[in-house]
Order: structure tokens, then C-alpha cells, then sequence
């Protein structure tokens, strides 16, 4: 079938283009999530549209994480309760969500905001890397903690990308004489071995661990 | 990976609710789509969001065919070329739009807003029959048109739901002495006779057609 294109309607029209430019979503679903939401009570939809500006007319960013927040200071960065003296640098708040879910880390996060990509034309500056130097520096000059005590954990994807930033980040602030950690890679649980991509294998093998039963 | 369930915002999570409340999106897209949102300038946002609220508030039905319009009659009903003896009635108005792509119907439409489905709890009140009959009997009375000229094409689709409700259309209209015909059930060009399913390729031979080289 076709991609349809005369629309009966230009409101309909409108909606569907405005739609269709969310990432992902092609002509045909955004024709039928605008059926849809030309189906919901009026308050619904405008609900809808109002969390939407919302969103974006009123979320601010963390002082400290630069991770999407209601206040200045977001809740984790906010927690006397987290342990201080690791940042676990991420890519963006989703990731902070996966992390946190885990219920396995209990230190604060630094968000990038994006990722260093030269085909997508992300540089340095596009991302809150100077920021996290500054941060380290801080923490470091403080005198609060020692510096073989702040831990920086890059947990960034293990693509050119991802790495390539890891790279970049690691060498500001390796200076510091702080401990720097990137998140195991291997095998996950419930893999087979049969499955696995060799790069993923070979590590797995190269990082091994002592045997806990 | 879970369902990310902790948000770092309330403005995130409304908007993550909202989007995740369109029919197709899961909680991840949702996610996603929020995030891309809370990237864009300021005015895409309003504009995305303007959009679907004007489609909702100010969107009208042609009173003809109840299709979704700008204006109280639809620019195909208010068409003076098009023949208005044929109404092809369907579901909706990706229907329309689908068959207007064709380029192969030049009569006027019908659109039921729905289709009858005791499972989902739509009954005939629900759509527009009781419009199509009014529309067809004001045509039978107008006697503009002598009945064995109008007809009415039943374009619903072949499950169940579609073959009930072309069948109770049927039963209130075939009474005026109109045609009423419904679309062509076979192979699809190009189609496989290997993959065809039997109920398709049954009528496929039982609807056979004088072969026109």
C-alpha cells in the first residue's frame, strides 16, 4: 500500500506531519495515532499536550548531574544518604533509570547529555564533559576526599562511540590521580555461550573472575 | 532490562504517561520520545503540541459523509465531478484515503467511524448507519437517480467484524431496490499461490474472471 498523501483535512494533515517527526514513527502510525487521539475526550487530549509543553517549557537540569530535574538539585545528587565519592558518568537519564533500577549502585551520576560522535557531528562541547572536569577538579582540590578514594565509573555503551568518549574522558582526568572504571563486559546471565559474538567471548574470557559457588 | 519505573521528574513521568498512553507505544518508546522532545527547540514542542489540539478542537465532520473535515462539507462530497450515484462505505478515513491513492474511484464515500463489534462493544449506534440509510433513502425519494442507478459499496474489511456489519448495512438497505456491491476478495497481484491462505484462494477460483489479455 502506498503512504497515503491527499488528506481530507488540513488540521488532520498538520497533526499527522507533527506526529510523523517524532523519531520512529512513520506516516502510517502517526495517521493512526491522530485517528486515535481525535477519538479521546477534548481534556484528554489536551492533558496530553499540555504534560508535552510541560516538559519542555519547565524541566530543568541538575546543578550538579546535569540530569533532567524538577529542582536546581535533582534527587539523587540531593541524597545525603548516597555515597559521595563515586560518579558514575552516563550518556543520558535513561540510562540513570536502567542503572538505578538495578538497585546496585548507591554512588551519584554525571549525565553527558549525548555522546561524542564525529558522523553526528557531537563534539567535546556538545556534551557536559567540561562540567564533569570541573566537578572531579572540585572534589579533588576540596581536600574532603582523598584522591585514590573518588572512583569515576564510565558507564558509556561498548560502541566506536561509546569508547571514543570513554577514551576522551579518561584522559582529563586520569591526571588527578583518581581510580577510573568502565562497566565489566561479558557474557550476560542466561547467555549461551553458543550465541555470543566473539568480541564479547574473548572478553569474557580475558576478564575472568574467581569462581563464587 | 526492566521497565524503567522511578523517574527523576514528575514532568518526565506525565509526559512519559501520556505519550505511553497512545496505542502502539510501550513505556520505553515513551521514554525515548519524551527525551527527544525535551531536546528540540522550544517552538517544534509548542508547535507538535498545537497541532494535535486543533485537530481535536477544531476538527468537523462533513455532514455528508461524515468524514473527518476543515469545512461542513468535505472537499470529495462538495466535488461536483465526482459521481455522486456510487457511495463506497468504509470504516474510516484512512479508508478513504487509501482508496482515493488508487486513482480508481471516482464516486463519493460513506464513513462509519467504526465497525460493529460485540467484543469491543460497538453496536450499530455507535457508527454512522443510521446516517447511510437516511442519505440513501433521501437519494431513493429524491428521484433524481432511478434506485437500479445508485449504488453502494460495502468496503469494509474481510474478518468478522467487517462481514457482520456489511451484512447488517445490507439487510436496511437492500430493500430500496438499489445495487449493492462489495469489493473484489482474491489474490493479490503478485501474490504466491504457494502462500495464499485457502479461504482466499477459494474465492479466488469460485470468482474466477474471463481471463483479458
Amino acid at each position: 500500500m502506498n503512504i497515503p498523501e491527499k488528506y481530507p483535512s488540513k488540521l488532520l494533515e498538520n497533526a499527522v506531519q507533527a506526529i510523523g517527526s517524532l523519531p520512529g514513527v512513520g506516516k502510517r502510525s502517526a495517521l493512526r495515532l491522530a485517528l486515535h487521539l481525535l477519538r479521546q475526550p477534548v481534556e484528554n487530549v489536551h492533558h496530553f499536550a499540555d504534560s508535552i509543553v510541560r516538559l519542555r517549557d519547565e524541566a530543568k537540569y541538575c546543578k550538579e548531574c546535569r540530569m533532567i530535574s524538577d529542582d536546581d538539585i535533582c534527587p539523587i545528587c540531593s541524597d545525603r544518604t548516597r555515597d559521595r565519592r563515586t560518579i558514575c558518568v552516563v550518556e543520558n537519564v535513561r540510562d540513570v533509570m536502567s542503572i538505578e533500577n538495578t538497585g546496585q549502585y548507591h554512588g551519584l551520576y554525571h549525565v553527558l547529555g549525548g555522546i561524542i560522535s564525529p558522523i553526528a557531528g557531537v563534539g567535546p562541547s556538545d556534551i557536559t564533559v567540561a562540567a564533569l572536569v570541573e566537578r572531579v577538579k572540585s572534589m579533588v582540590t576540596s581536600g574532603e576526599t582523598a584522591p585514590e578514594d573518588i572512583e569515576i565509573i564510565l558507564a558509556l555503551s561498548g560502541d566506536v562511540e561509546g569508547e571514543t568518549t570513554s577514551f576522551y574522558i579518561y584522559r582529563l582526568i586520569s591526571g588527578f590521580g583518581i581510580r577510573v572504571s568502565s562497566l565489566a563486559r561479558g557474557l550476560g546471565f542466561g547467555d549461551d555461550l553458543e550465541y555470543a559474538d566473539e568480541l564479547t567471548l574473548g572478553r569474557s574470557i580475558v576478564n575472568r573472575q574467581q569462581f563464587k559457588p
